[in-house]
């Protein structure tokens, strides 16, 4: 038994939920803010088998992992026109910080 | 030392954090969300001593463990008479996931 | 590779935030009530390479470690003035409880 404590940007969490949930992975949300990624995060607390582990993993690797986005220019509406980009640019999003941890007994009541 | 994170439902929450109390038991509650139980939950850290662990999974099991309840029928009021079911009906609530993890290192400043 | 968890005063948290940062720690911040301590708190996750742990515990004592401060008399403002006190009392403040967790796996996706 193992237990992964997994931090995920805000943007992908309800993704990573459903993918879980069709896995059969059991998942409690904690809201959680700042550090490990730049934008909001959930932590995320998956109970599993140990040999499910690389299963799980990959699930949140799909759903999770750093990438780049192409994000529309905004238009000025008002603001200051010199800092205006009138072309999609790149950001980084995404990303997940995993922790397994060992679990020495495991009890449902 | 061992560190004990337990998911419960919020109906339970309250009596479970006045009998860790009586018990002499230190906790800290984090707000959590869906996942292993499917209502509303709530996440206990529980630092305790080894001897310790039996007295509080039992506190836990005693005060969390998945049980049927009656539930009265509620008055259509308006909504859908045809849906309304004039008996109590027996629901399942409670019911606690529970991690046991071993602690390195327990510090307090 | 360590996972800390450390759960300290909200009125601590940000400078602990800021001084973390500085000594390049990167750490998740979950919202959490009660227990441990008896004002609102906040629970850290701090991800750590084994020899780093002294120094990251050195600023979690140093920056939250219970101590006592002078608390200024609040006027009674029409309040009952025989329970008024016209001098500055001691207070408890801060405080850290902090556990050490092993960590099998480490990613970053
Ligand atoms: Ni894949
Ligand atoms: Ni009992
Ligand atoms: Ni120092």
């Amino acid at each position: 038994m193992k237990l992964v404590m997994a931090v995920v940007q805000d943007k992908d969490s309800n993704r990573l939920s459903d993918e879980l949930i069709k896995a059969d992975f059991r998942a409690t949300k904690l809201a959680s803010t700042g550090g490990f990624l730049k934008a909001g995060n959930t932590t995320f607390l998956i109970g599993t088998e140990n040999e499910k582990i690389e299963e799980l993993l990959e699930i949140i690797k799909d759903n999770c992992k750093s990438r780049e986005q192409l994000v529309a220019p905004i238009s000025p509406m008002g603001g200051n026109a010199d800092s205006y980009v009138p072309y999609p640019v790149e950001v980084q999003v995404g990303g997940a910080t995993v922790f397994v941890l060992p679990v020495e007994q495991f009890e449902q009541f």
